[in-house]
């Protein structure tokens, strides 16, 4: 049973929906234990498919040197999450499914399943990001839902975080044009809790999405990590009131290196909640006043097809059965590794090892617990 | 007699002091109907020095087919301005003397003599404008005081239009480390008046300039031909409050066309005394939120010898004697001219007249009050 490929760039024609089996397999695989989305990527491309990863997984995890054995998500218990999903009309949308967010899928770590929940089309409008501090002034507010109720009105869905403050009134000025929340939990744990609310008032026009399984109670890394997908869903994201050090600038920051177009909005020097915007300005943010000037930068993005970033990996065919590495490739490789970031490039060449070897004992390492996965294919040891 | 060239781009070390005599010439021409600071550079070129041109003024007017004679100043009224100066304090510093502050001179339409009360020495410094809204809010009054505050102490003299709002708070945040203060009128016409003691307080370390005769009341069009000096005299301009269509964007606009750095202090979208300076920062003005953000942008011009703006016209040698047009020349010249501007280029090959011709009869026109000069070198008549 062979899975569609996930090395990124097929063509939206092209895309082939999974089957019920398949999609069990998947959630089961990235349910299991060190599978992000980058290794769920190496893990069916090495192997093929999502079944064949799972029963590749112990082996793997073991000579990576796992210290305890991985848990692999059990068939019963992605039947589980898959059942109370649908009973809560929340679908699973697979990466490269024709439902599946179009420029989602070009960042470096799309998830392979999204729990998608509310109108699915209004994922398939072309989308701006808005986000800015919780804490934010009543002008900030109310800019934002200007902002948003005139981009909804030019034809854009409105992205954001449900977080109180600017996120909401974003929300709350796109219900009617379409507006998706990206949660950082489960779609069972909404947070705020207060805004379960105003996620009721977003599904009938827009969506809420989540890579999380339902009940997961989102934990402080789980912001930065949706952030990611804030700004992958979107042309470009913009910035209305943040502080130094704010998330919302995580947000940029993500948007500038997935290729996405930023745009902050200016405050006075002496308020401390436009440090961040103005920041970003500095850096060559553009300049929001109003909706044109996000129209006028996206306009000519809109009719192109997303493209790649530079720095993703092309995909590979299953490995070959002399993948495998020996013993001694193995602790050759291992050697090389540190907690200083090496590339693949400079490992294969280091340990004068085949590619495919050498993604195979990375695959071990990070089933194992071992590996750090960092920006542009870069890997070093836990 | 000869004075010395005008027509730009002399070393520093070239400059020359002009005579007593010379000195009261270039007064009485500058004070002198239809002379503007453009006529008075074509005319001292033309004729060699401004005792010629004085001479040759009856004339031209009235070829130039002047309703009335036009009025020349006398020796009498010029060594009246001089002697009433004097005893102020007040010097009139010529276009090429050492004195002379450098940028100013490098601009398009540099005034002939400047009136120069208080320290000379703060002409000298590296000057960084600041100016923004008389209706200025407390935080834009805030921050320019801290913007004025911060460039005084890094060595920049700040130079403004002594307006209320913002320009005062810069006057006065940089007191002691030298500031100075562009006059639209006179020097005996302090506008406004309640900035007398203002003014006071700036001569000491700093001083006040004017182009104007000492008495001159301020008029509605003397201040954009002011802010041509606020931004001549500066490296770069600071805008720090500015609604839309106001003076300080007319200073932003003059900085531009001189080649000067132009800056802006960023503000709310719904903030309407942030709506200029925000427009400026849409069409590439740098941002600014601290003293640092200007000094990193001037800092590698601050060696450099001024240059020549790209539309500075080259300095014309005294004409021939044979550049007296002929009366066929003439009419053919003013018959190619309308209220719509034309080129030097143009009018020299469509009347097929020598340059030199042409020029003659525009200062004719000119000084008949007859000829409105443009930007770019065009001229209509009036």
């Amino acid at each position: 049973m062979l899975s569609p490929g996930l090395g990124g760039g097929r063509a939206l024609s092209d895309r082939v929906r999974l089957s019920d089996e398949q999609r069990l397999d998947w959630l089961r695989l990235i349910r299991s234990d060190n599978v992000g989305p980058r290794t769920f990527r190496d893990l069916v491309n090495h192997f093929g498919g999502a079944r064949a990863a799972l029963e590749a997984l112990p082996g793997l995890a073991r000579r990576g040197g796992a210290a305890h054995p991985a848990r692999i998500c059990t068939r019963e218990e992605a039947e589980r999450e898959m059942t109370a999903a649908r009973a809560r009309g929340i679908e699973f949308v697979a990466l490269g499914e024709p439902d599946y967010p179009a420029r989602l899928m070009m960042i470096d770590d799309p998830p392979p399943l999204l729990a998608v929940q509310g109108k699915h089309a209004a994922l398939a409008l072309p989308l701006v990001a808005i986000v800015g501090s919780r804490n934010a002034s009543a002008a900030g507010m109310k800019f934002a839902e200007r902002l948003a109720r005139d981009l909804g009105s030019a034809g854009f869905g409105i992205v954001s975080g449900l977080a109180r403050g600017i996120d909401a009134a974003a929300h709350r000025a796109s219900l009617a044009s379409g507006t998706i929340a990206v949660l950082a939990g489960g779609h069972d744990r909404i947070y705020p809790a207060e805004h379960v609310d105003l996620l009721d008032a977003i599904l009938p026009d827009g969506a809420a999405v989540s890579e999380m399984p339902l009940a997961w109670e989102p934990r402080a890394r789980d912001f930065p990590r949706r952030n990611r997908l804030i700004s992958g869903l979107s042309i470009g994201v913009v910035i209305v009131e943040a502080a130094r050090r704010s998330g919302s600038l995580i947000t940029a920051r993500m948007a500038g290196e997935q290729g996405r177009e930023v745009f902050a909005v200016p405050g006075s020097p002496l308020d401390p909640r436009a440090e961040g915007t103005n920041g970003l300005l500095k850096q060559g943010a553009i300049l929001v006043t109003e909706a044109a000037d996000v129209i006028t930068a996206l306009t000519p993005i809109l009719g192109r097809e997303p493209e790649l970033p530079a720095q993703e990996p092309a995909g590979d065919a299953p490995a070959p059965p002399d993948a495998e590495p020996a013993e001694d490739e193995r602790n050759r490789i291992i050697a090389l590794l540190g907690p200083t970031p090496a590339s693949l490039d400079d490992l294969v060449r280091l340990s004068r090892t085949r590619p495919a070897v050498v993604r195979t004992v990375l695959l071990e390492l990070e089933l194992a617990g071992r590996l750090e996965r960092h920006g542009g294919g870069l890997v070093s040891l836990v």
